[in-house]
């Protein structure tokens, strides 16, 4: 069975096409890295609007069977800034672990780290993760959160991800 | 006076018997010989229901007085995993800190700590206080927050808790 | 233009005043050696009654005009403590990074520091910052979080606030 991956990009620029989505391809190239079971992607490039990014994780998720979908932009204070309400809007249960992490994570580069809202939650088989715009920030919370992420996804009954060792040290407890 | 001291346990296999709570057991041991204070306990093993849980917390705080009362079981992101937010159904206010702190301890172990969705809050006179399953981080978890629950208990007007200073530092501010 | 700061000083006892205001006060010695632009200060005690809270956090911000307010008092467990609740109830948008690094700092000094339930949010072209009491902690929790503060106003279209960098950092990402 192959895994889909949703890749939410939230971005009025990227939308518009007056600027180019930077944080989806991140996401696709870590995790062409990073997993080796079989996957596919499900892209999507929204706007900072609370009911298109609702619509499109739902979807993603109910009708695409996607067992993770990562988002990028949209978790800062800005008005417009709304990425973290609408996860919160469509899930079942909020991880606020996530977010608490990869905060952490980023403050060792940025003190405005503090700054970013992003978390995490689960729809039904799927988890949602936030996670910031910047492509270089992309990739240092991936490479926090990761590791937990495999096992999180068999908890809710999704895909079984598997990852590259010597890239991602996916972490499952022994039964 | 003695003090009373909840212990849930939460668990669908514990509360049928297919599985030994070992959560419950190990919650009691840590008390015993962190506690110097007269106690007792109050235990419950309850099924992962929303009704079920909420109903064991308010009765051991608003029937049998208890201070402090700690959870074990149903933290995790499964479909079953509701803890928190029964827990946050019979809270008055919530205490973010105690979630981060024992998020934070458990990273040191396992990069899955971050799943756990683990809180605290207050009831009227009593903290609740949720704790992981396994009995190995129960006790991680207790070590980190202990020291700060005797004077959360004398702020909220609960039992007056003391403890054997070479197992547990309990800090209470200078007036 | 000069900015405008709020200074919320929450507490039954310097309201009626049988207790001097020392959270005050030491907050705007803070800003005065921390901040380099021209600003000035919208300074208020008002008791710990969540209708009290919420009308001085929207004056300040909706009449007065302030870009930054920050609150002193009521946030831990007790019973009268709902400085978190009141600031939540009237914010846009909750900023949780900011709690967990207040708590995380405060930590390194004492074990309590985890029943502090103190947040941020945005209402409007406002952040609001909670800080606790104590005069110490005030300046420790400060010196966390200031050097995020600039580049948050900027985003929600505050002040422009400026600070001397040998007593604080403020950070701003190249464009």
């Amino acid at each position: 069975m192959t895994a889909r991956i949703g890749i939410l990009t939230v971005s009025d620029r990227a939308h518009r096409g007056v600027y180019e989505d930077l944080g989806g391809p991140a996401i696709r190239d870590y995790m062409s890295e990073a997993l080796t079971n079989d996957w596919e992607a499900v892209a999507q490039v929204v706007p900072d609007e609370m009911e298109a990014i609702q619509s499109a994780l739902i979807e993603m998720i109910d009708v695409r069977g996607c067992s993770l979908v990562v988002t990028t932009g949209g978790t800062g204070p800005a008005v417009r800034d709304i990425t973290p309400e609408a996860t919160e809007a469509v899930c079942e249960k909020m991880l606020p672990g996530f977010g608490e992490l990869m905060r952490q994570v980023s403050l060792q580069y940025v003190p405005t780290a503090i700054l970013s809202r992003q978390t995490a939650g689960v729809r039904g088989q799927a988890l949602i993760v936030n996670l910031p715009g910047k492509p270089s920030a992309i990739r240092d919370c991936l490479d926090a959160v990761m590791p937990a992420i495999p096992y999180c996804v068999d908890l809710i009954e999704g895909a079984y991800l598997t990852t590259d060792e010597s890239r991602v040290k996916a972490f499952r407890p022994k039964a």
